[in-house]
């Protein structure tokens, strides 16, 4: 059942249900029309940032439940995490649930690894639904990893814009869209510093557990209609292909990068989007809406994550990196 | 395989090895001679406080796999995470190693989140060993939930003493001691706001799921040779089996708390220890070598978290806490 770092699943568990939330500038990109909610208003009727970030998370978990016809009783765990300290979003947004918690940190790539989580546990008949979301805000990201908004600070041109949205999506038995397998991922270090140049960071990591799973399922890149990463942005995208490539994977025809096609216009946030709501809501609205049309027959889903903080950064330490990688097919 | 909250391990996976490293203070009371390693400094050669809380956890999670005979190649799966923001000793930690990574949080509830996912994967043959760690410091914990030590501030009475130290153990499909079930606990809030009160703010979630355990199992309080909590203290341990005690179980007998029983003089330190490295360490050394010599023969091990940060609270917002059971026996 495990080649290399790659489960696979006999069971088949399935994408049962899914939902997103996302914020104003999102509304205006390529998910505003598949977004189950968009709001013109990011504080989403809350006093703070965090609230709002908190809301969007829980209200992305009850409309993927509620979209299935079913209530939180039929719900066996639910899988969380989210960028803010102690992950509070995800543990706050639990406590309105009568469900059992696991809570996950893998910074942007929590998306990933809470659907891989979840599909483990359904395939190894451990529950029989799990939700998997995950969440950021723009506002509640820059205050705790920059600067807080008001101080009004200029962005370097290798910045990403942290997306406001959360996602949310239900593992269970029965559905087209089936979960094959998944990779789990190894923390890369390339040495990056530059807390700014998150893509550069992120891309070998996104690299490595790419290319650990066309090795461990012995499929090739043009064997997917999509390999989508989390949120390389425009710069970590160019390097990603770079990578794989040099060392014998051609991803470029099916690449695409979440953070590169959530805006409308990429160039206005720089290398486009990030945060772990930038994945999350990219494939619960507009990814999983056009596989489930059938348009995508067979996916690789591999978020990506920088698992720095403040601390670690102002202590001059670089920014380990980790993609979990995982598989779906109809 | 499940019923309630409870997860059946049929395949039983086992402990195959465990490891604490320690602190200074920690080393004068009952986990000094059976950790493997006990400071004399808590800087453990470091310069900052994270390093050395860093370094500890690398060192626990190394020790563990030396003690069982093998290397990095034997372990197919790193489970960790820990207090500090963004689980960065964790992510470091696992960035030493070639070994995929899970990052987890649950607060002080770490310890027996990352043993039920390690039984969860062993025991489905997803991997065939899975390694689960996790720590905390005084000094690191201090800094970033309330005061620097360098300001001196008075502690109140109603305080814990955040340990210094790490615990690791390897789940593998060999060993004497055998991980029968896993409860997945609930978010629990009674309201409590005051930070410098954890085990208050804890104890319902460890009664919760400690009964959820008894009922889904169909087992008694007596059937255990003891009933392990994370981190309560003093009050905490208290008001845990008045409230079992109030719903009809009576864990008075068979309780015992690793923050009440890790230091000489629990007096000293107000209400006892606390902290992921709590019942990381008292578990990973003094109950498992115990358990090994057969001294206890069946346990329960509850490890309780505390789901805020420091913008939660500040935001006025109460404590969600959570616990994590897991039942091991010979």
């Amino acid at each position: 059942m495990k080649k290399g770092n790659t489960v696979f699943f006999k069971n088949k568990p399935c994408i049962e249900s899914f939902s997103a939330v996302c914020g104003s500038k999102e509304k205006e990109g390529i998910i505003g029309q598949y977004a189950d909610i968009a709001l013109d208003d990011d504080m989403y009727g809350e006093s703070t940032y965090e609230k709002a970030e908190c809301k969007m998370l829980t209200t992305a978990i009850l409309q993927c439940i509620e979209k299935r016809g079913m209530t939180e009783k039929d719900v066996d765990v639910l899988i969380s995490g989210d960028l803010l300290n102690q992950i509070i979003s995800a543990s706050f947004a639990a406590r309105d649930y009568d469900i059992p918690f696991l809570g996950v940190y893998s910074a942007c790539s929590t998306m990933s690894e809470s659907i891989m989580l979840g599909a483990m546990l359904v395939n190894a008949g451990y529950v029989k639904r799990a939700v998997a979301a995950t969440g950021s805000h723009f506002a509640s990201a820059e205050r705790q990893y920059r600067y807080p908004l008001e101080l009004g600070c200029t962005r370097p041109p290798q910045s990403q814009w942290t997306v406001t949205g959360a996602g949310s999506c239900m593992i269970g038995k029965s559905g087209k869209i089936k979960i094959v397998s998944a990779t789990m991922g190894k923390v890369c270090d390339f040495g990056v510093t530059d807390v700014n140049n998150m893509g550069a960071a992120m891309a070998p990591a996104a690299a490595d557990s790419i290319m650990q799973h066309l090795k461990d399922t012995g499929t090739q890149s043009d064997d997917y209609d999509m390999i989508l990463t989390g949120d390389l942005g425009a710069l970590g995208s160019r390097i990603v292909k770079d990578l794989c490539w040099e060392k014998g994977f051609d991803i470029s025809k099916v690449h695409v990068d979440c953070g590169e096609i959530i805006y409308k216009v990429v160039e206005n946030e720089f290398q486009g989007g990030s945060g772990a709501g930038c994945s999350a809501t990219v494939l619960n609205s507009y990814v999983l809406t056009k596989m489930q049309a059938g348009l995508y027959k067979r996916i690789l889903f591999a978020a990506t994550g920088a698992l720095l903080s403040t601390v670690s950064s102002g202590q001059g330490e670089s920014i380990p990196c980790i993609s979990h990688v995982v598989e779906m097919e109809l």
